[in-house]
C-alpha cells in the first residue's frame, strides 16, 4: 500500500470530459493550510494556458492546491483559453475554501479545442464531496491524471529524517513515445517535510535532471508538461542542510520511479531501451550520444523485433555528432559485447535474440573512450501498435 | 529516354552478392581518359573502408573509374575490410585497364561481415565483359547500386551550354527514413562538360546542399554515404564563369530529382512530406525547424492515418530550440490554412483527410515570423510497414 503524505486531500471523479464515462478525469488534490509549492514547466514554446497560469504562481509558500482535468489540454485555446483555466482554479478554490491564486491547474488531452466549462464546473463540485485523506482517494486522484496511459503511475517512500517520519509520494502521467514527441507529462510529488518554495524549487530543478528528463529528451517537450513539488510541512521543523541533502536523494529515487513508467507504458512498445553511455569527454557528451541512440527509429524498431542490431546502435553514435575516436566504440547489449575496435565481436545472436525477447528492458551499454562523462536514459522501443496508434489518434 | 553523358562507359551484373541472383549488384562506370571527380561522404564517425578509400583519392583530375557494389556495405569490417576494398579497386582497374588507384569504390548492404572477395572479383570480370555505352548499360549500372529501394533511381538533363551540348546524368541510391536513420545514400552524377577536379569538388559542395541535405537531415548520416561528381570532359572546351554558374543550375535540378526520389521510396512510405519553412531569423534557424517537424515520429504517423494533425506539427515548431514567437506561427497542409494566431482555423477535416488519402506529396507549409530565413525538406510518412520492415531486416 502506497504510504500518503500528511496534510494532503485528494479527489478523482468523471466529469465527462472523456467519452468514455467509465474513466476520471478530474482531480483535486490540497492542503489544509498554505504549502510551499515549486514547479518546472515544458520548454516548448507553444504553451498550454495552465502552465502559463502556473508559471505566474510558483514557486509560492502561499499554495493551497491543485486542480486537473484530462481529456482536453487547454493547449492552442488564445484568450478564451486562459480565462477558462483562471475559472477552472476559481472553481477548485470555491471547493477548497480558498483564494482562486491561490490554485494550481494542469490539463491534459486533446489541443486546439477549448475546455467544456459546464462539465469542468459540475465536476469540481463533484471533486469537492468527494474529498478524502486515505488511499483510496489519493489512487482516483491519480486516475484523474491519465489520458492514453495503460495504468495508474504512483511511487512513494517513507523515511526518518533528522528523526521525523516523512513521507514522499508522487503521481505522474505520460504515454507516447515521451522525448521524441508531444505526448504530454504531468506529475505531483507531495511531501509532508516542511521545506520552502526556494528550496524546493532549487532541490526540484537539480532532480528533474536525472529523473524526467531522463526519459523527454531535452526540449523536445509537449505544451503542457509540467512537473510540481508540493510540501504541506505539517511535519515537525524545517530540515537542515543534511537533512535536505537526505531529502532529495528520496525524492530522486521517487522521481526515478515514476520517470521509468513512462517508457515502459508507451504506446504500443514492448520493450524499455535504458541506454547507457559512458566514457565520454563530458556528461553533456555523454547525453547527446545517448540521445542520438535512443531517438534513431532504426534502433528503435530492431529492439521491436528483437534483433540485436549492433550496427544501428554504432552508426546512431556516429552521427550523435560528438567528437570520440570511433576505434573506442565498446557495445553490450542485454551484457553481451556485440561490438569493439570497430569490429564486431562473435556472439549467439539467436540466444541473445531469445534474450530480449524474454526482456521488458533492453541494457544497452555503450563505452566511447577513457573521459569522465556519463549519461542513462530511457526510452520506447517502436512498433507496429504504435504506428497503428499515432496514425488513429484524431485531432 | 535518358541521355547519357559521352566518355563513359557502364556495367551492372549480378555477382551473387544478394541471395537473390536476379537483382544486380555490382556496376562499373568508367571512362576512357581521365577524369574529374569530386566527391562529399558521411559525416557519421563510423566510416566504411570504401568512404575512406575515396576521401583519400579526392578531388582528383586522374580517375578512370568506379566501382560498386551492393548487398555489403565493408563497414566496421577493420584492416582486413580496407585491404578487401583495395583489392576491389584494383579488380576494377584491370578491367578498366589503368592502375588501381585510379580507382574508386562505393558498397552498400549489410555491414560487420567482409566481402566475399571470390564474388567480387569474379563479379569484376564480368563487369569487364559486360561494358557498353548506351542507355542499356547505363541503366544495369543503376540497378547494381539498388539494396532494399523499390526501384531504379536516375535523372538526367541535355542543355546547351556555352554552344556546346552538355549532358548530366546521374545514378542514386538510397531508402530506409534518411535523414533520421542510417539507410545508406549512394549518388554518381555524371557530365561529358569539361571542369577540373578543384572546380568541381566547389560546385558540388553548395549543390548537396539544396539537394540531397535536404532530404538527409544534417549529421545524421550512415558509415557508406557517397556522393561522387565526375567529369569525362570530352565534349569540347572548359566553361567559363557565366557557363559554370549555368552548369550549376542543371546540376541542382538533376540532384533535386534524385534527392527527391529517396523519401518516395522510404521503406513502407505512403507519402512524401514537403516542409516548407519561412519567415524565421536565418535560413539555418528555418532549417532546424524544418528538420524538428521532419523527425517528429507523431507527425509521420499523423500523415500515415492522412490526419491533418495541426497539434503535432505546431508542437513540433514550438520545440525546435529556435527562438520564434510563438503568436506568429501560421501552417498550411496542402494549401488548407490550419493555424493562425495561436489557435486552429476551422476547417473541413474530412475533405482535408481524404486530400491527404489521394495525394502522394503532402506539402506542409511554416510561415514562423516576418524574417528573411526560409528552408524547405523532404522526408517520408511512417508506417506500420516501415516497421515490420526495419524490425526484420536483420544484420
Amino acid at each position: 500500500m502506497i504510504a500518503i503524505p500528511k496534510g494532503f486531500r485528494f479527489a478523482g471523479i468523471s466529469a465527462g470530459i472523456k467519452a468514455d464515462m467509465s474513466k476520471k478525469d478530474m482531480s483535486l488534490i490540497f492542503t489544509d493550510d498554505a504549502c510551499a509549492v515549486a514547479g518546472v514547466y515544458t520548454q516548448n514554446l507553444v504553451v498550454a494556458a495552465p502552465v502559463t497560469l502556473d508559471r505566474q504562481r510558483t514557486p509560492s509558500n502561499a499554495i493551497r492546491g491543485v486542480i486537473v482535468n484530462s481529456g482536453n489540454a487547454n493547449a492552442c485555446t488564445g484568450q478564451q483559453g486562459f480565462a477558462n483555466t483562471e475559472a477552472m482554479c476559481a472553481a477548485g478554490a470555491a471547493e477548497i475554501g480558498c483564494a482562486a491564486e491561490e490554485v494550481l491547474v494542469m490539463s491534459t488531452g486533446i489541443i486546439g479545442v477549448q475546455l467544456p466549462m459546464k462539465k469542468i464546473i459540475a465536476g469540481a463540485k463533484l471533486l469537492g464531496t468527494s474529498r478524502g485523506e486515505d488511499s483510496e482517494a489519493f489512487l482516483a486522484a491519480a486516475d484523474g491524471f491519465l489520458t492514453t496511459d495503460n495504468g495508474r503511475k504512483t511511487a512513494g517512500r517513507q523515511v526518518e529524517i533528522g528523526g521525523q517520519q516523512i513521507t514522499i509520494t508522487g503521481i505522474a502521467k505520460g504515454a507516447g513515445m515521451i522525448g521524441i514527441n508531444m505526448a504530454t507529462f504531468l506529475s505531483v510529488v507531495m511531501t509532508d517535510a516542511r521545506i520552502d518554495a526556494a528550496t524546493l524549487q532549487a532541490i526540484q530543478s537539480r532532480v528533474i535532471q536525472s529523473t524526467f528528463n531522463c526519459v523527454s529528451v531535452e526540449g523536445h517537450t509537449s505544451t503542457n508538461d509540467t512537473f510540481l513539488l508540493m510540501a504541506s510541512g505539517v511535519v515537525g521543523s524545517e530540515l537542515n542542510a543534511e537533512e535536505l541533502a537526505q531529502f532529495e536523494g528520496v525524492l530522486e529515487e521517487v522521481c526515478l520511479e515514476l520517470a521509468k513508467m513512462i517508457p515502459a507504458d508507451g504506446e504500443g512498445a514492448s520493450h524499455v531501451l535504458e541506454i547507457d553511455v559512458s566514457g565520454a569527454g563530458s556528461d553533456e557528451d555523454a547525453r547527446e550520444i545517448a540521445e542520438a541512440v535512443a531517438n534513431s527509429n532504426l534502433v528503435k524498431t530492431c529492439v521491436a523485433g528483437n534483433d540485436p542490431n549492433w550496427g544501428r546502435i554504432v552508426s546512431a553514435v556516429g552521427y550523435a555528432g560528438i567528437d570520440i575516436d570511433a576505434d573506442q566504440i565498446v557495445l553490450h547489449l542485454l551484457g553481451q559485447k556485440l561490438f569493439e575496435q570497430s569490429e564486431p565481436v562473435t556472439f549467439d545472436e539467436s540466444a541473445l535474440s531469445d534474450a530480449m525477447r524474454t526482456s521488458k528492458e533492453i541494457s544497452i551499454q555503450l563505452t566511447v573512450g577513457s573521459g569522465p562523462g556519463s549519461a542513462k536514459i530511457w526510452t520506447s522501443d517502436l512498433t507496429t501498435d504504435y504506428v497503428v496508434f499515432n496514425a488513429d489518434y484524431h485531432t
